[in-house]
């Protein structure tokens, strides 16, 4: 079933004022959903929505909540989320980090006290498209064994990186596990192993049977113990400089996570160079990477971003894909 | 053999002396490779040094040559580093970061024409030893095949991230391969297979056997695409914000690799929080991580950075470690 973007963006618009929110914020949390699923990202977009309005219902989303400075430091500010609408809060922290790189070469917003700022790329692709790079990343609940260990103790916490090109924009949106429990339930139910291993099963080996690690709850980090180590200093990093909570602090529950922390970076690419030098620099680099021979099991390569574009363009054309029980629960909220 | 530290550090002092380096420089440098050595990271030691000589001799490093300042824009600099040592230039570059970061709340240093800078972990110990928060990059020649090609057209790019502590400093420094080309060859000489996959083999297929990998050139990015993307986009930044050499203009060989990208991030720290807040954050963290049941195929948890203060408390007590031919080699330099 598809649905056109206009249809899909009037109606989680008219959920989210009459739930509360001013008509500007209003308009804002609806793009950036509807975005979301606009660009392919299916599982942080409308399939998200239902639970992120149970997390207003029940109070870990203060919907009328807006980020407050609270401390200045020249190109680093600290922000107080409030609680407020994750991404809300996050698209106003990278609006803010762009603003101080203009100002300063670099600029960068921690941000505490957040929620769940749905789908990380939201804010590379903002960054790229204001001309600027931008990095961002925020730390989770704990849903990841360290290498070494078997609870999950360290977050997946995502990182995004994002370079702009008018027509090639390389946006790379990461979390530190190798599969998020998400895929793992997709992959399960189309009956299909892993390509690569995913986790490790209740004996403590690894696997690429999704359903042994849904059972196991020891999804992998990235490289193991890299993507383990990685994940510790992305949340280390973000609650020093956010002054906000740490994994370990982080309730361990999709809808009562909350109290996030976040880093903002922007750098002021248009003041380094000529225009026609940086889009050649990132042309160049493109170009070295293909073709070449497609290696199994992978697909052929795409750079982060590439396909974003494409899908944008089927789904603006064709209509947003929804899955007709999540649309029928989102007109009825 | 075991040679205490203040020899080691006298004997490459004196080669570096006759080589031509200013006594300064000449200090810094035989510090930076005898450190290494001490933190147990042995193959950017002392093992490295007569590679660097070579390198020294073929005129690929300019031992005369220093950093020079291209461009400032408030907290951001670039620099050149004209193709002189790459330890030093790149300890310039972070001595730089965190002096612009006291100004600034945040500074970074875009360096390019540089060499390779040894350890990378060099820079993360100097930004947490000064009490700030370092992050920190080069790219390199190209030597992994980016996820779904063959051919290495994707750097390794070492990422370092650094917090400070008094007695637990934080300190990671990874590759974007899961195992860098001096291990496997390790792997091999020992007659044992990889703890994980590795890379392909001839025909494509992962494998555990480091001789397979070593004979296909296909080492694996962490994460399979997840690794590839991140090498590429830090390659990228580096290149646009140093204007400099992305990985696919540099020459590879591991002797002429050489004019790299560097970037260097420093958030200072100390203005945000007073001392006590930030240790707790800091502590808390690490006590959350354990004790748990170890898991095999892994050691037990340690965070990155606690081993090296192990090493080289060790290695101060007990004399360095060296190969008696690498020692004989540079004892002749």
């Amino acid at each position: 079933m598809r649905v056109p973007y206009p249809e899909v963006f009037a109606v989680l618009q008219r959920v989210l004022l009459r739930a509360g929110l001013t008509p500007e914020r209003a308009d804002l949390c609806a793009r950036l959903f509807a975005d979301t699923s606009r660009d392919g990202v299916y599982s942080h977009g409308l399939n998200r929505f239902p639970r992120f309005m149970e997390q207003v219902t029940k109070g870990v989303v203060n919907l009328a909540a807006e980020p407050v400075r609270v401390k200045t430091f020249g190109a680093l500010e600290r922000w107080d989320g409030q609680r407020g609408p994750g991404n809300l809060n996050a698209h106003a922290a990278m609006a803010r980090a762009i603003m101080l790189c203009r100002e300063h070469g670099l600029g960068a917003v921690a941000l505490a006290n957040t929620n769940h700022w749905m789908r990380g790329g939201s804010y590379g692709w903002q960054a790229a498209e204001a001309g600027v790079i931008g990095i961002c990343w925020t730390n989770t609940m704990a849903n990841l064994p360290p290498w070494g260990t078997r609870d999950p103790r360290v977050g997946n916490n995502p990182l995004v990186l994002a370079v702009p090109h008018p027509s090639s924009p390389v946006v790379l949106d990461m979390a530190m596990s190798q599969f998020s429990f998400g895929a793992l339930e997709s992959y399960r139910l189309r009956g299909e192993t892993l390509p690569v291993p995913g986790g490790f099963d209740k004996e403590g080996k690894l696997t690429q049977d999704p359903a042994a690690i849904e059972a196991s709850g020891q999804a992998l980090p990235i490289g193991y113990w890299k993507g383990s180590g990685l994940a510790l200093l992305l949340d280390m990093i973000g609650a020093l400089l956010a002054g906000g909570l740490a994994t370990h602090q982080i309730t361990r529950d999709v809808i009562l996570e909350s109290g996030l922390s976040q880093i903002f970076v922007a750098f002021d690419l248009p003041s380094i160079d000529a225009e026609g030098t940086r889009h050649a620099i990132v042309e160049g680099i493109l170009a070295s990477l293909g073709p070449s021979p497609a290696a199994p099991p992978a697909a052929p390569m795409r750079h982060p971003g590439a396909r974003v574009l494409q899908i944008r363009k089927e789904n603006l054309a064709q209509g947003i894909p929804v899955a007709p029980h999540v649309w029928t629960q989102i007109q009825a909220l």
